[in-house]
């Protein structure tokens, strides 16, 4: 949950003169992302979330997640829709920081997914992939295999501060993933951090997907991987294999993954998890004291590298 | 800003069950209120707020606070309104903590308010206290002045770090305090903590008031003296003489000042920075590292007080 930047009235008020919105009706800091601050906006138009973003997010990505979302929100999936200004551009500056006014979307995110929630991902996973086949945009994924060298450069010691002996399993598990990584699958825009926090559901459907602001170019079974770390693992990195089997089985209940993806589950869940491991510990280190938002803890996604080091193959998730 | 219980699914629906509500549509954490966890709630039967009283709420105090926004709400003030769950108790607990659904009201709090801000928030302080003349409970201030030299005592080397040589100043100040403070003015029901962000404009008029839960019986016109602090101050302590003549102005539309409050509001104005100083101070040492929230800036008050100190008589406030 963050709060970053504070939004005085002349600043949402010269915003909003850019829109056919009417004047603001309420207007609420919510607790919803981890990367940018978000706000609540409601107008004679409807409900809105504005979103302005922070460190992270590089500027001449946006263009990317703006289109992205579009494209899936024109297409029926329920992704929040970016609302173009009178000029047509979604994309705006609002006190020195961009900033985009997206639609609202309805629905619960799930504090505790069950496997019912887990299959109705998968597949809502899948429709996103298919949505996004016609996407013609590319984003190369700047937090995959080839970044994470660099990010565990230096961190060895923070390592073994939270776990003895983990520096030397997170040195031996980069190495197996350089060796074991895949060189070609189908790829395409996959999201990246689907989640339980970035969706929604509503009487047990998938009613919402946000925070698009990781989606890039990549294996598309890399976005299951993601989301099998997320969603299938119970507290000390147990895997939950009725929750794996079902958010699989979703996702081939749209779109029947080949040969080569399920063999390759494995090693892309074992990435997934080293991903989240070191972006986390680089997050510990780069928070300052004082900031509004905890960081995420490294160790819940090491314990989850223990699993797939142990893994024999994609039966063991379920696939 | 402050979310500082997580709400799971679990215990929402356990909460919900009690109303006749009907499921929950949306939930979400809102930047609201400083002392409490806030959340957004939307249900079939419109949009409500959650509150989950933290630390400083004494469970004791907190049918004071429900009923007397009921008793607000009831005659046709715009403060929320506790809404009783099927059993008629509008005070619940979620998680072990006390809770309470209220309705959500519409408008934006003025991060820069305005001298029409300040007629408009004078006048609605009027009307609240007219709202509350019939209202029987009681709950004495227990952040006035026999609570100041409590909060002080052991906290001068903190105020000296703060600013060198605040110490003595504030010891003179609670001296001059504990001498002049009227004895005897009109009372009643206070809201007790009517900051900008407590309250919502639409169109320029006051649309709600939130936040009861420092309400409490006192002099009417501390009340007031609370407000020209939060409202009519620019930074560094400088007093805006326009922005104090129209809220005392907009506060006199509807209910004219006895001789004796106009006389009495420089040393209530003098208290009431005293209260805000002191909480503020003893919180910068109790907020935790890690906190959500950042604790507000003492010094603030201090540059306050020095205005208060120079005062001459209520002509300095704009009476």
């Amino acid at each position: 949950m963050a709060v970053y930047t504070d939004i005085d009235d002349t600043a949402l008020n010269a915003l909003l003169a850019d829109y056919d919105l009417g004047p603001p009706l309420a207007f609420k800091g919510i607790a919803e992302g981890v990367e940018n601050s978000n706000f609540l906006l409601e107008t004679p138009k409807g409900r809105f979330i504005l979103t302005v973003f922070e460190r992270r997010a590089k500027p001449e990505d946006l263009p990317f997640f703006l289109e992205l979302m579009s494209h899936l929100a024109e297409k029926g999936f329920p992704a929040p829709r970016p609302v173009a200004a009178r000029d047509g551009q979604a994309l705006r500056t609002v006190q020195g920081k961009p900033a985009v006014i997206v639609t609202y979307l309805q629905g619960m995110s799930p504090r505790r997914p069950d496997a019912n929630h887990c299959r109705k991902l998968g597949a809502g996973l899948a429709r996103l992939h298919r949505a996004l086949d016609d996407f013609r945009m590319r984003r190369p994924n700047d937090l995959s295999i080839s970044a994470w060298p660099g990010i565990w450069e230096g961190r060895a010691s923070a390592a073994d501060a939270l776990s003895p002996g983990l520096a030397s399993q997170v040195a031996g598990d980069l190495e197996a993933l350089e060796n074991d990584w895949p060189k070609t699958l189908p790829g395409g825009s996959i999201h990246g951090d689907l989640f339980p926090d970035n969706t929604f559901f509503l009487e047990g459907e998938l009613s919402g997907v946000i925070d698009f602001y990781f989606a890039c170019t990549d294996f598309l079974a890399y976005d299951i991987a993601v989301c099998l770390n997320a969603w299938a693992f119970e507290r000390r990195g147990e895997y939950n294999l009725t929750k794996g089997r079902a958010l699989i089985a979703g996702y081939e209940s749209v779109r029947r993954l080949e040969p080569k993806e399920r063999s390759a589950l494995p090693v892309l869940c074992r990435g997934a998890a080293m991903r989240f491991f070191l972006t986390r510990l680089a997050d510990l280190a780069s928070t300052p004291k004082d900031a509004l938002v905890k960081p995420h803890n490294p160790l819940d996604y090491a314990e989850r590298l223990g699993f797939h080091r142990q893994a024999k193959g994609p039966g063991d998730y379920g696939a």
